[in-house]
């Protein structure tokens, strides 16, 4: 046993690092059939050999052939496109999965400015994100960041999505695009199921697909998106996702809205020695999203969970209206991929915290400000 | 600590049998008073021996003598047996807990029809169920299966459950049927508590005993049922649970409608080497149920958390009310006994996906297909 | 390794004591910047000593200085004090922090009435409390307990909470109290932000602070205070914690109505060898609160998370509307800080169970009575 940390000092047998990567970052994967125990540091280079492997399903291609097993003739329906309702529009967007060196902590020094201390470093590794670009992927349009472009359109519209598989050779696997809230035929469910892939279901390297989704009354709200190929639990917890927000038809937009994805970056994803709770990729106060609005603005903010832990969406000298009924609440709780919107008229000017109530994670980094002026 | 499996290139000290184990299937439960830690395979049996060790409650053969720590007049009360409201009925059932060897995997081979691959065995284990039987016992109805059958009234009527306890000599011990949703007196509660219990908590070895509960306007919904009795957690844990459906008087029957239960069966309950996440206690598409329905049809889906953890049930290609009110979602999360329904006309033909959205849950089984014609 | 607890026949490497200690317990705090992993006995004495080495951020005298990083014009804005609005009034309390022996399970002897079986001690620790005074902190009003005091108004009222930091030299570190549902200016958020943290936001030992919330339309509710000072995790969780309930103007008190927070009191905590899973800090069923009711009056249980668990509120025999809409409920999960009301006419004479039905809470302590008379 040389060589462990565990001392008789620690009786739990859980050193701090055990605690770490075993408490709050071990995830199992089922890639292509291969379980990939995602538990430690270098982990996650296992599962991508395993994503790697995985090869193109023949119902990728053509429907699944009647003879695979468990084959229905479900799996022979042809489906169109559709298009949008009368008066409706079609919503273009080219974006391209890619990775990049992602900072947890951008500011420098290193800081949580809610405790207004130092915190040590590294805090970069390497994350897979969605990039928005210009029309033909001619060129890169917004950051390559946490959370990809946030998807617009309104009820009668469809959403027809370009998305360019553009990961490194290095991390060559197959990734798609997984859309909630809307509606989309089979072809269009971005979801690798084995021999019962449908087109959209494996965008492999270098390649392209292109999504139609229809905004139905029913998908008003806010919604993720996210990877559902191969390798689809590693990828969304290192990065891959992105929302969708589907208004009436004619509805005005909020004056503040944005999308809040809570999860954890941990040492099995990251590499790094710790874990960090995390908003939208970024790790405590001041690197976190900092809101502003200012007094009497119509503001929605929508919390999605997107990783394996349940999180509660806290925000302080505010209160909203749960799932848009009668009872109201400050304090609400999400599931992975499940949203929380708090909308309210803005009232209440100065400088607050939001956080994840749950209260190691607040403690780990997810907690941001909104700052409101007068 | 020779045996041991750790070595130094898991610096977490906590090896993928100790991640399995502990981290998601150890329980500790307080059975008769003893504190019994079901941590990790054949602890089950120290729990089966600390139940068979329960005596049966003075309470449960009379009421609780007012000698008792703790009584209370209330403890002296006396019920009637409900009768069905004007225009009710009462419906019946007979239903025998049993041991069954239970197949997580029941395709053979044993296959993830999701990533078209093989899964390895052995995925038996010795369960406790409850079985449909037909009038007086006089034979078997329905399968010995999780969940156990589906018991249906309308408001206004009452369920009268003749249950016996049939569990071999091997596993003697006490079991009751505990209701969710419906309205029953102290005595049909089917809770053991001790000195306090009520006819219907301690149904001992060999024994029978009738449920009689009110299906009220309040019942309306889809409930859990499950043991109460002594061994409670470790027996709900292994199957002995099943589900109620109570509609309004004269309601139309849904065209399709499947209870699902989300619960894990791990190492410390089944005696196997690794979790499997359930629905039904089946794990991996094509072994979960496969739900089928048709475009036009009225469909009601009931997802029922039945273990520690706390779960998401996601459809693709679908979204609904939640709880019935405005706010429309596609993944909702749901904790132990607790009920989310999904309904919703159907009008998208395809084979689906359906999993609890937590990544690593639907990673090691808890996910299903979804099957829609035109 | 001499002295740890592993052996070969618990080949999981995670001993009964790690298990209580890792997997119910361990949780890491951000303490003035510091991380202090709260992760077995003798470790709150680690956070406390962070905790009183935090100094008085500037901003808790004046404003922040525009000079601190991150500033921001927010930072330089003055509030006032609220006032009720016509008709309202302002509703008084006088409340100090304090520290007690507190005792998990104070019948003797210790016992579990649920299972009418004795329970090991010792069950004694220093919890910290809000404890009710008199006028001008002349002399004690109500226990030094968990919960604090309710705080009790009514929509356009002000409630003036007097906060007094009374914690022993022992343990001298700054606490506040940081309430849901009201509104409040920054200056009565009663939260550490260090250099942003304004009035409220730092009790010092031996200080005092008058906190003015506002009961607007939407407060309507039971709502959590708990301390949010530099130190808030490991105060939260031993026990400085207590209610509001805010009832429209006018309205009717509920006959019955009862706070019920539910919460693990864990040895990193404690100094305990084992976990409690509590209610109001108490745990089994006779020490946790017994609720009494009679048949036809208004019944409201409010039950919230006050720890790093989500629980799940089950009553035996009874159900409600879950958030005040039309879906019905007997189990409803609720996270840290979340509030799940249960409000019905009693209908059902007898001894009932509630308890969190996530299983290893129910058997760790996590229930209690509730005695319904004709």
């Amino acid at each position: 046993m040389a060589g462990t940390k565990r001392t008789d000092s620690d009786p739990s047998g859980v050193g701090r690092r055990g605690f770490l990567a075993a408490g709050a970052g071990a995830f199992l994967c089922t890639i292509g059939g291969e379980n990939i125990l995602v538990g430690k540091p270098g982990d996650a280079a296992k599962a991508d050999a395993a994503a790697a492997r995985v090869k193109r399903p023949a119902g990728a291609k053509s429907r699944p052939a009647a003879t695979v097993p468990g084959a229905d003739p479900v799996d022979q329906l042809r489906f169109g496109t559709p298009t949008p309702q009368p008066g409706g529009r079609t919503r273009e967007y080219w974006i391209q999965a890619t990775a990049v060196v992602w900072d947890i902590m951008p500011n420098r020094p290193r800081r949580d400015y809610w405790h207004g201390m130092p915190v040590a470093g590294p805090t970069n590794f390497r994350a897979f994100v969605y990039q928005e670009m210009t029309e033909g992927f001619a060129d890169t349009k917004g950051p390559a960041a946490m959370p990809g472009p946030t998807l617009h359109c309104e009820v009668g519209d469809v959403l027809k999505v370009h998305v360019r598989n553009a990961l490194p050779d290095k991390y060559a696997q197959a990734i798609t695009m997984h859309p909630h809230g809307v509606r989309y035929t089979p072809d269009y469910d971005g979801s690798y199921i084995g021999d019962f892939t449908r087109a959209g279901g494996f965008i492999g390297p270098g390649e392209e697909f292109t999504y139609t989704w229809e905004a139905l009354p029913e998908s008003v709200g806010a919604w993720p998106y996210h990877d559902h190929g191969p390798n689809h639990t590693l990828n969304t917890m290192r990065g891959l996702y992105g929302g969708i927000i589907i208004r009436p038809k004619g509805a005005p937009k909020p004056d503040v809205e944005k999308m809040l994805f809570f999860h954890s970056l941990s040492p099995p994803t990251t590499g790094l020695t710790r874990v960090f709770q995390c908003i939208n990729g970024r790790a405590y106060a001041g690197n976190t999203p900092t809101i502003r609005a200012k007094a009497g603005q119509d503001v929605a903010l929508h919390a999605i969970g997107m990783d394996d832990n349940f999180h509660d969406f806290h925000i302080h000298g505010h209160r909203w209206h749960k799932d848009g009924g009668s009872f109201m609440t400050d304090c609400q709780s999400l599931g992975p991929g499940e949203t929380v919107t708090a909308r309210f008229v803005e009232d209440n000017p100065g400088r607050w915290l939001y956080h994840c109530h749950v209260f190691s994670h607040q403690d780990n980094g997810m907690a941001g400000f909104y700052l409101v002026t007068r």
